[in-house]
């Protein structure tokens, strides 16, 4: 066991708890002394202990003299819980390498800054990269104020997301949708279109093996159209929260409340997307699912309020000029105004294909 | 060397033929004798000598008592050369290694059978599969008596094929467009739209470094709406096939072929695809690729008459409820009509994806 | 993250803590509560809390209901701590995975029936190869009553040990020999015999960055040879243990022990193999790395006293008919008498060749 | 296909006929013409005609205005034949693309500045280092005047070729057997000690499928112990070539001359190893496959006489101070004077693995 191998089981332990920290970052951290390994250690949930908390608290006094390895710049201020830098100074380690520096404009530097003044040696960039990747939500949150938004779209080789009748489902095999799960389960929101509610009736839960942990699920729907027998607003799963605009029906608000439903009501009347992320940042939202329909798609896209997007693709063609899109709105004239993205992943994912990109860097 | 390593050099001379070959397949032939290349050959135009030929002439007399790879069964029939198989049993070749079995019904088998009678030894089925792919277009036009259809598009990454107002150029990057020059080059004949020739005013030629082969050009232009003054009516480059309707302007006509241009007429107001297959097979293509745009792609989707689809993915998106898709037509009702494929190979090109796929099989 | 990556997750954390847990298995436990990690564990160290009592700590309220990935069967009987097994049912844990059984006659398979009679559902095999190569020393040990023996040299592409005249430092380069301090680290103990002290006045600890555990050091000195002044008897790194035969010096054995070091009578004039491996194990010694030379090969390759043979090979030759070889002794007379490996792993360090085996698989 | 491609295929013919062109070498050449391929060759024999004269006799007319790959530097000098220089320039190609330079003093350059003279453009270093490869043996014969010499060694994993009663037969297996074969067939001359041919009476025959080429077998015998009824004296398989010191038997010499051999007298009493090579390159051998025993090894070694060393290593180990090893002689005794080499292929052949060395670049 080298540096890199113990740095990189703290990433291990860090992406095992993806998904389930938010609005904290995943951090993983690893005790050594003398070559060996004395504590182990992962950030699980908001309000529970930090990663060098239960490293250290597991190496006891084998900490002193020791060496920590943690993916994130250990805190230096007081929150829920006290400075992690302090703890390390107390425990007596000696040297820490940190992978990623943190972006949050309350910590950056300070907690290596406040080690080094303790006499204590500290290294960063270690697999920096792989551990940036693990935070990429976290570090766009802090950096923007908004949340993290992924697009997600099932489409046929041919571009369509419904035939000419309007059918849609299942274009994507069960592999797929299964990975959606996966998805639907790292966010802490979802959102969809009040047409795809009317239309599809969906419950728009996590369900995989185990149960997952729901996102809220954020329906748009400006005219509080969405039926009171939806699915969704009488499953208990998991909180709904549904977008309004100004001269929305006061009634059907208080009858959605009665169900249990958060209504949010935002200007105009089709609330923009901007101030809409903002408000849901506000709330405590840091990464958002997007699930479309077309036009909701067509809003991001047009703001280029997007992150990530991914697209599952279907080995099957359904032709039709007039065959609905994954991305509509009214669309750019001008070639030069397209959004520019790039492909980060292509996988196979049973027989159809998933894409992933990223706005493309400037 | 081994058997099978011989046998590869044999199908590697066979693919860098791919293309030019048409309308006879691709093939390579290896002579060997005590563990010692003598012969060497391929088939690398119609008209002029088979792989065996080129060998076994190389070999001379030391293929007598050797051993021949040979990429495709020898042909036992007179055609515009005497048969191979004759050839082989007086070069006194004593064991024959086929990878494929010639699917031709005027050979098939045959050209093993003579050998064998002959007292040769021989052998099937090396390397068989990676042999049947070189020549699919071949094997596909001798099965069915139609040619071998590959339908190309070029869409963004939200499956557009051109902006809300038209915009068309350039979807992908130059790679990928250097790739369907390629394509190009080893198709007999590249057919497009009316539309596209209207709209694009394109020379439709093979742009490869060193020079390539220039496939027929055919416009599906059932009106004769094409301008005498297109660049392709002009430029000398390659044939020009324009397909008429019944009901077309017979001056309009008389000035095409005045141009150079080959008029071929077929019935009703919009010929139909399979028909219109036949009569290219008739007057000689093996091998067609379609480059859309909509409307033509719809039809040959609707038929099910395609071999191949090979779309090119640029990394950017349109949006827009209202821009084109690369498969037009009237499009299916039912999820259950879909055209179901398999993706066969999917490729990073430039910055854009290549993405092949083949009929799905049943 | 699915079943299999928890319990991959598992095995990593258990990993990163191979050499430090014995004569205990180095074992991982990971706590999972719809689908969110809420516990990670490993066993550190004899005589700290087992993985599972680390990770249901962790978890606390959040195991009940929950599954538990564990590497190896959880414990049932009362050691130094209370069983695993009694932990698992009071937490209210409802499934546990399990990789390795453990094959501790006392523990086998009584864990296990132990959690289904308390109904807890109990799936074994996930992973369970690599969980087994984890332990291999620990199975070894507590199948047979005797330590794993891996058996190493360094040696020219030739096959030598040493040149004509006897030089030896060093064949190998840094990197091998960097690789060789990581093995001694994940060994309980380190044997040579009495010539390499002699000659090379070694330390024979693990220098590896950080500091490592060093391995008791045994020196096969059946007369007691051993100068008082070495460097190993005076440097107080790690202790040291003098393998004597039947007839050798009271008063030089009282002067090593003056020194610290622990004198081990054995029978014989020369002690055997197996006799000695059991002394070993009973004294706690549960994996032992060879080091040579030559003749102390030979003993260990004569009796077949080997779980693994681990060669360096150099990229130079000495040559001469005469210079030493790595096992020597009288060496077999038949061909059908060799001891027969097989190459479990071929890797370049460095500039040398690695080269691992295990004795064949009859 | 691009110019990549296609230097490709000529690489992959020449290298089919590896080992069969000795004195010459191995060449392969590709005429292409506007993206087609018209012309394909490969040198196969010393005598017959070169890779160029093949490839444009293919090409015929359609050579003029197209490009030729070719894996070697044309010659420009009158050999057994023409010029291809003066071919190429004949034929009308217009860019020659060239792999490797040639490093014959007659040609090397002149063939290149040959075709520039007349026009044609020339581009060199594609796939050089392939190529070069290709031909390491006959570009080492150019530059030195000497043999290419390959030691070749079977082992056990602790290095020794015999158990201490001397019994080797056999330490490898059938993969690694046949793997032998095949060298020998690519070797123009095999040599071994008397030693060998007194005890293991072989063949020293390249027996692979379909019959292979056998090198001339050479045997060092200094004082001419050879048995007359020796296989290899009698089977008429190849030629036996018996190198003897100057104070050797005349009768025994003129027996052995009977039975078809040649006796070639060296002087001293052991001929010295580089006096040989000179005089086995004087006699037409290129490249020599030296299969031992240890003492002859030993002498190659003693004089760093060898340009590949390639050793057998079998999973069993025979153990024995005194067994027999592949290098013997002297030996070294300063470690400062090993023979250093680099490895530079290490791969398993059936159940053993066969490592490949060439002396360390400088
Ligand atoms: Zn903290
Ligand atoms: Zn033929
Ligand atoms: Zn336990
Ligand atoms: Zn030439």
């Amino acid at each position: 066991m080298q540096d890199r191998d113990y740095m990189q089981l703290a990433i291990d332990m860090a992406r095992s708890a993806l998904g389930q920290t938010s609005p904290n970052p995943a951090v993983g951290a690893v005790v050594v002394k003398n070559g060996q390994v004395t504590g182990l250690g992962a950030h699980l949930r908001a309000g529970e202990p930090h990663a060098e908390v239960h490293a250290l608290k597991m190496a006891g006094e084998k900490a002193n003299g020791g060496v920590l390895y943690v993916t994130l710049e250990p805190c230096s201020h007081y929150g829920k819980t006290p400075p992690c830098a302090d703890l390390v100074m107390k425990s007596g380690i000696r040297k820490v390498f940190v992978a990623s520096t943190d972006p949050n404009p309350l910590v950056c530097g300070k907690g290596i800054a406040r080690l080094k003044e303790a006499g204590i040696e500290v290294q960063t960039g270690l697999l920096e990269e792989e551990a940036n990747k693990i935070n990429e939500v976290f570090f766009h949150h802090i950096k923007t104020g908004l949340p993290f938004v992924t697009l997600k779209t099932a489409m046929t080789f041919d571009g369509k997301i419904s035939t000419a009748s309007g059918e849609s489902k299942w274009i994507t095999g069960s592999e797929a949708r299964a990975d959606v799960q996966q998805l639907r389960h790292r966010h802490d929101a979802i959102m969809v279109g009040i047409g795809t509610v009317i239309q599809d009736n969906p419950s728009l839960t996590a369900r995989i093996p185990g149960g997952g942990k729901n996102p809220i699920r954020i329906i748009l729907d400006s005219k509080l159209l969405i039926p009171l027998t939806s699915r969704l607003l009488n499953d208990k799963e998991a909180s709904v929260w549904v977008i309004a605009g100004r001269a929305h029906d006061r009634e059907k608000a208080s009858d959605l409340r009665g169900l249990g439903a958060e209504v949010i009501e935002m200007e105009g009347s089709r609330p923009a997307v901007i101030p809409l992320l903002k408000e849901l940042s506000r709330r405590g939202i840091t990464s958002l699912f997007v699930e479309g329909g077309a036009e909701v798609h067509g809003s991001f896209l047009k703001e280029q309020a997007f992150q990530q997007i991914i697209a599952y693709m279907a080995p099957k063609l359904f032709g039709g000029r007039d065959a609905r899109t994954a991305f509509g709105g009214e669309g750019i004239s001008r070639m030069a105004d397209a959004a520019m993205v790039e492909f980060t992943d292509i996988s196979k994912v049973g027989s159809d294909i998933r894409i992933t990109a990223k706005p493309a860097r400037r």
